[in-house]
């Protein structure tokens, strides 16, 4: 029995998170929806115009790691936080979580990542990422034993930024299941059809799950296509980490041998659900949630 | 015309905020609802065995402080953070919100303090301050002009634990004006009775303002007593800064000279928003919050 469900490589991060209205975007110069990438001169001059914010762990990966440990998953991650205090917060949280996290930290510079994330009213967030100790997350960070005693290794598509982690992730992967939003196969595939990209990726992936906010999600498997619902919401405060947690829930899912549409409702519940806190990591047990929607 | 409304004096803290059951309570000796009080290595292990967190601004007075500028109002407020990453988060988001802020940063250690909340079920919350920097704050750190310069000087009760506090007090305080919940002048006053409580800080304050959770609260000035309903909320989600923002609110009001019952609807708008959110600070603009409610 492999030792992980999932193992996560991703860019380890701590989210600075506050609310803006549109204005304030555009007035800095911010593309909204967007994940803009920072250096420290700007992460200096937006901090300094951002309002009160509340910090949280977060990189895409690491969301779905910790979802899936929510969930009852094991799950590992790799990352690169350096040795300061925004990386001992990084370390700690996902520990907490459950998730294996054994990456040898930077000591010193440069400093532990950090992304001001921008929530305009309508939930939108808008990402400004300082990569920080990240970028030196290479192929000696891949640690074997995890890396071969996992059923699924996941990464997320941040991680070709930092130059030296595509070597980390060519040591590990196999592209079996993407995972994407309508816009970035729409992007993809240079196509403004839905339908035309997602017959695309059909042939290209051997899974395909496709995520299209409050429309729910479409998951592909060669010739099969399944049609998942998105949850009913109360109110919709902050995307941030929906379609981390969405692939939290199908990986957990699809780990434990549950059917597409299981796996998609699961990714559903888990999106809905951090949606409508701030913050990318949902402080529910996805478990226990889980099991009161009686889909576990 | 004085430079500011409210000059807020108390410790420099950031929080670090997870939820937990009331069994954790227990197995880990934290006295719920209370400020425990804790040194380095306590606050080690508590961390290790806290799951995951957000982070927080925080500090009684300076919550205080920052409800007052989310209001509009003008404030000022003297606490001490070291220069490392948590204080440079804590003048962050004090600065950000509008409050003039220029105490002089430790260098060095100890470190800026942190507060470890836990927050149960029932939105109790239960603190474990470790206060670093804080007991550095001193008479060297009252800023003269801005003592004189402002028509209500506050200060939280919880300075009397760092030793230095007191004399930085006494160079600025007169107790004119009281904030206690119910359990704490029923402790002062030594007696089991709320009412016989009430009576005995009618003498001893010129006003004196006692909440009582879900049951409001209370104002006296002198013979006069005014009673002030809480306000509906939707979930009690975490009661963390509670009094704080209730003090924001009447303070205030009571500098922009209006009625205590005024006074007292403003404080209990700003806590009842609070206690709807985890984490001490309120997300939402108090002034346009209080246009909203009719109360400005």
């Amino acid at each position: 029995m492999p030792d992980f469900d999932v193992l996560c490589i991703g860019n380890a991060i701590v989210d600075i998170i506050a609310q803006c209205d549109d204005a304030f975007l555009e007035t800095n110069g911010i593309i909204k929806g967007a994940m803009n990438l920072i250096d420290t001169k700007r992460a200096e001059l937006l901090y300094s115009r951002m309002g009160p914010a509340i910090e949280a762990s977060g990189g895409s990966a690491g969301n779905t790691a910790a979802g899936i440990a929510s969930f009852g998953g094991r799950a590992a991650f790799f990352g690169k936080v350096s040795n300061d205090p925004l990386g001992e917060i990084y370390a700690h949280d996902i520990h907490a979580q459950g998730v294996a996290f054994d990456t040898r930290p930077l000591e010193g510079q440069p400093p532990t990542a950090r992304s001001m994330i921008f929530v305009t009213p309508d939930g939108e967030r808008s990402m400004n990422t300082y990569l920080g100790a990240c970028i030196e997350l290479g192929p000696e960070d891949v640690e074997a034993d995890k890396a071969s005693g996992a059923k699924v290794t996941y990464f997320e598509g941040y991680l070709w930024d930092p130059p030296r982690a595509k070597e980390a992730i060519r040591q590990t992967a196999k592209l079996d299941i993407v995972f994407a939003n309508s816009h970035e196969i729409k992007s993809l595939y240079q196509t403004k059809s839905f339908d035309e990209a997602l017959a695309a990726i059909r042939k290209d992936c051997k899974i395909a799950a496709v995520t299209r906010s409050e429309k729910g999600s479409v998951i592909v498997r060669g010739e099969e296509t399944v049609t998942i619902q998105a949850t009913t919401i109360r109110e919709l405060v902050d995307t941030t980490g929906a379609g981390d947690l969405y692939a939290a829930g199908f990986l957990y899912g699809y780990t434990s041998g549950r059917s597409l549409k299981d796996c998609g409702d699961l990714g559903s519940l888990a999106a809905g659900l951090v949606i409508q806190q701030l913050g990318p990591r949902p402080r529910q047990n996805l478990r226990s949630a889980a099991q009161l929607a009686g889909l576990l």
